[in-house]
């Protein structure tokens, strides 16, 4: 059934943001510390037994110099500078094998598939990167709360960093060409690449699939389900950390990054979603910066989301937006 | 939880088969039908959006001279006869977008792609091709028991059928190398794949993910998961049909397909699947007439199954067998 | 919980219809085409074990002049012609066995019990007679999305000229009398019923308990119950189709139909029913055509509907009506 | 699936018995005390509606002199004594309507229906009788533990007394045959039948669809499904109680009625049902002291139990034991 | 989610009240009696291994003078009249094991514990106290519709009746000042400790957690949750007894029996709490007779309401309240 | 119902112990570490408002000398060195308020309660203890896999030193006799308390209710509840790296440990409990090193576990190990 507010009223959600007075000072620091302690990028040429891409296992430093995991795909038989897809990962995913990821060089793209720190052992993907931030204060089992006693302390810091410095990374490749670059991601993927396409300088594209971590104050509010459920044990927990607890939050909202990003966008957002409400995709999209931006609404869909669908629609963009 | 007999005990798992009299004959006459109504295949180049594979919307002709729709995907830039995998796709799944289906291409192999025939709407992929055939007698909802009146009528002689139709299909084509043919699914695609190489003529390999559709009469009192449940519920309901019913899928059953096998195979099989049930997929395993085969045993695993754990696999396996 | 609108908006509830301009033309051909092509219906003395109760194994001409089965059951002792019921069946069931569908006879009435042509075969009663029309395009498992590409090959095209050729049988036996027939139905079968007496011509009464099949593009919206769920999994898989299948379901909708009806009711809703949710029903109570209407509310009740409290109004009721 | 011991060894299955020494005096005891405060039953005429039935609301005097309800229904058109079936319902219902029992008098059969003191409020028929004995001490909720403290003061001491007394109630009826009287009912309905059939004097048959109340040791152990799990919830509460509690219950134990019954029995067993696990059908049956019995193996079947298959076996089997 | 109406209306949700006109005469004649049939409380000491607190094993007169036991606890090492906390459990729990209840002895106080007549055997506390009235009328399992058929015989004002003379029995004791007593308790103990200060005479305090039995009439449209549910599922199968139900309730509303209070009061209410919706506990807090009176918020918390967090705000409280 | 073998067999089991060559050696070096490191404890008065006992806010070094928080109770009005059980906390839970922990100090001992580091944010107790070391390689969300990467990084590794710590630091405390120390704790408590038993030097008694941790490999294999099953989805996902975990975890089981322990126990085991299987109970329990030993078999119950049927034997039990 639908679970949110009628379309109508999605379509002009604007809530008022709760934004940090030091968010882009916040952010900018910690970006600026983590490409001071940036080391070139690692490409170890990988057997994965598929003959029409070259795959690399891709090391490079994200978070405080921190080595994160990453594939790069490249379609053989091209030459010169490619269009790059730097794509994120859904919660407690991982990049798993190569062979998962093969849609984008497979539409001719180099795909950087950047690997979740810590994530990957839920039954999905799999993820090989360690998070050597220490596990901290008591957190609720999960993600979203790891870290959540400060803006610093949190793990979407750390996410959100790796995000960024992964977009560094593919503009650095000599194979790609750095002003044809699309973040893409659905779900938590679509969440780490909103945070890539605000943060990261500017991407020529960004394609975001009912993004999650949108709107962390509606969200605990209106749905049972996890990864947001996390967050309402946790402050149903820790009682007395609740303000805390979003006042960190704040700092990774993607109703708050949205309102940075330039790059022309593509949402999707799916009407029985509980995983991530319609309102919070809405309250995202509503404030988008970029100046081209569309959404496409799945009205009867739930976290299936805008699923191979979606995917094709992001094709057919991608092909106007990088060429 | 382990949700059969030991490991040990499922490797020497051989119950008495239940084979009709007339197996053989049902079979040989059923596709000689079939060859006998069949039509040239139609390859419609198909605009994918996709740059390194070059996409054909496929209809060839089935069971009984019905038309079936089909991907085929040949990756670019090469050149001369390739060795193809046939594949064929899950429980209430279709053939959906060809970039649903990147993992063959991109090793190298071109790729067939069956859809199944009035499936594919059940939340997952989906399909385009009718099933012309009568609705017939009442049966449970789903495919298992459509047609279950007789084997004439059953809905999987239609879909087998039409599955040995999609090799003879690759076998015709003219980059395909005809000597060079695997079949691959997993689930209800791994039990079509079982009886396409039982039944299709001499393939190269099989790639066989939990085979469903085996052991019908152990898999209806072992297990409460879906879709052996709908066999459960139509003889629950209309129980003075038990009988037919399961004399009917005995025509069908991968227990008495394999058998009939010679190719190498790589199965797979997971002790903590419900949905199909390790008994069921040993006692095919284990009847298998193929000269080299091998199982690989997934301990802890449910229905995700081999996974993309099992997929490289059996992208290695494929470069011995295939070349 | 009450699941839809507060009473007082339901007993107001008049959503604008979705009405095809072609609807009477649809429907008037079709039954044409059915009464043009049906044969004397068959009656066959049944060996029921009852005393009371002369049973027949009846196979009139549906559809398409395709033979559906049904009881007859008249009360033994009696002479002349008798007040006729004509009983549709919820979904998933079928016409079982005669010991089921007693109340009618033992309240004096002729009972015609159709079966439901395919159905049957999910856990309730059993049905005999099958669906020769072709399964057709993909669809979701279940009868509601059957033959969805069109109203020409819907399923509830063929169901629905079934319950009328029903009602023409009714009619034409000797020993029922023609002005006198009522139709009856819960929850599919109060949408079928609801049907018959708006396209089968005139009748006596309608009883129509929580009818099931009104107002599809609301139902579709605000449960996620079965049946109905059936079609929202259809949209949500096979998304390029959304818009044929509401169109398709608007020939079927007891909205549209209810208009037409020109028989006193009596119906019933249920405010806790999330499967015919009431805003649902009263769409078509309260554009129901017949001249005199009643609905009993169960406020706390279920989809367990009316029930035996119902029956036991609905008998009271017919007494009026039939005498 | 099937929840319990192979086929093959329910058949031979044939537990120790715990059976209290005292076991027959105290049955012998109770029933001379109801039968010593026992008044003539009242038989006042109940305009249901129904033609072809003449209907009666019962009093008649149970369990210590205590007045139950019951529906008496008489086929029209006949004459002298009618056999009769005593007929006991399962667990959470009531008589409800009459006319939701109509089967046994359209079967020629006067039908005298019991209602279950206190019970009929769980959402399906309705009781009307009050238990008036004390609610006594701690139990929980539902009827299985209610005066579990005692054999005196168990709630079936009172129920199977009320049940004995009704067939005493229909063997007085002047339109009854007093020697052919059977006693019906599936679930705890069959249970209540079986201590009638043990306890009330001989009878000339027992239908007894998977009866409930049977080896209450094993089931406490076998399953989770209610009512049994009521058992198990009261001993994990109660735990200084254990002996107590099974102590009591081994005076109603199916098991140790089972041996003291004489009459001919038609039983049902279903394989896949947890609600009354066929090894606690199978104990009963197996000590089943009449001479002739027989029962239906429902190889798939659930607590849905024999349902109108079993009907239809009952309807036949009453044909030669009641003429 | 938050599963009522938003925190500003909750604050000002004040319904009309259906307040029987003899209220006050029914509870003033129910006390009466029963303090008219009281005899003096028993104390046994009784030997809980605990060396820092004396427990006795309390039998006190209740409704109608009938028996009912509870728990004294003493902390050793003190002298004179202490301040007393008269204390009520939750739904199917009882008085346990004295361990149980060990914060108000700790805290300094003399802590009665009253036990629940007939409850405790549903997997938590277990209870001691028999409930020596009739079972009666057929009522759904548990509690809140044994003897729903008239406020004479509703088990509420029994189990009121006894927390009236708990209070009574608490004044009495030799080392409890009679001017220092509070009543305390959780859910269904809060529904308890409400009606006891509110009918018992003056307290010094009332905490109020998360109060069930306020509100019935809106509680039973808007929750599926037990226990409420019963109260549903009464009215869904005791149709005709509808009426009845919610006039008795009536003379049990906390909402009725606040507006009777004149302690200071700590309510709680948790705004994700199905078991006790949020408008049920401030229909009651609101209409609230007290002087002083608050009540917690926890936006985020379920059922496991107030919880310790409340417990360190009620302990605060009653130092102030108490002394 | 019963999860797992007979009870005879369970009093027998002996599975061969997967012991590390370097246990022994492991767990020296680990315990030498920290103490090496360790600070003295701290002792803060803390306000909880209770005056029967003197409660003190602990910080003791843990693991590696990382801070520790815990409760310590004292009972007022005592003198000289007391007896003290140094208390473990179940899966996710942490020390929460004192109020929470009352049992001990009122049976007169002195309680050291433990907060779990990292944990106390699942809905239950909170925690406050930060866990400093890094969160490390991908892991299941939860603990048992927190560090699973090798027997270093384990989480266990560090809770377990805690644990010793704690005893440590109970022992040192002037108002505690060291000769007198008890270690409790229920399920990941009693896994806690074992392992405290075992390695931190001899303790009086251990009361061990359901432990947790205790033989993994045959958990992971016949129970799917948590918090076994982050380890099956772990394994299930991270299939690599299978046999590292099971590798690791043995140097945490308690079947290796309990051969190690010399301490008086009494352990509880619950037949129905799938949380903590009772073979892996036993498994433990028959290889307990102490010289007297007991176990409390609670045939139907769950993981609710001994409960406080269990306290009041362990309060019976701990007044004669201490006195």
């Amino acid at each position: 059934m639908l679970i949110d507010m009628p379309l109508a009223e999605l379509r002009s959600y604007r809530p008022e943001p709760s934004e940090p007075a030091d968010f882009d000072d916040f952010w900018q620091r910690t970006l600026a510390d983590a490409r001071a302690q940036a080391a070139p990028a690692q490409f170890a040429p990988y057997a994965s037994g598929l003959r029409t891409v070259d795959v690399f296992d891709v090391t490079f430093t994200g978070y405080a110099g921190q080595p994160v995991r990453a594939w790069l795909l490249l379609p053989r038989h091209t030459e010169g500078p490619l269009p790059c897809v730097v794509e994120f990962i859904g919660y407690q995913g991982g990049r798993g094998f190569p062979h998962e990821y093969l849609t984008w060089s497979a539409a001719g793209y180099a795909n950087l598939v950047m690997d979740n720190r810590g994530q990957g052992s839920g039954g999905h993907t799999h993820a090989v990167t360690p998070d050597p931030a220490p596990a901290g204060a008591p957190h609720t089992p999960g993600y979203l709360t790891r870290g959540i006693e400060s803006p610093q302390t949190s793990y979407y810091r750390r996410l959100f960093t790796d995000a960024v410095r992964a977009v560094d990374t593919a503009r650095a490749h000599p194979r790609i060409d750095p002003e044809r670059i699309a973040v893409y991601g659905g779900s938590q993927g679509g969440g780490i690449a909103l945070a890539a396409a605000a943060l990261g300088g500017p991407v020529a594209a960004a394609l975001l699939d009912v993004p999650f971590l949108c709107h962390f104050r509606r969200a605990a509010e209106i749905t049972d389900a996890g990864p947001y459920s996390e967050l309402v044990t946790f402050v149903r927990t820790q009682r007395h950390r609740e303000q805390e607890a979003f006042a960190t939050l704040d700092y990774f909202d993607g109703v708050n990054l949205a309102a940075r990003a330039t790059a022309p966008a593509l949402f999707s957002v799916a009407l029985m979603d509980a995983v991530c409400p319609p309102s919070t995709v809405f309250a995202a999209y509503n404030r988008w910066g970029g100046p081209h931006k569309d959404i496409r609404v799945w009205k009867f869909n739930g976290h299936e989301q805008g699923g191979a669908y979606q995917t094709d629609e992001q094709i057919r963009f991608l092909e106007k937006a990088l060429g």
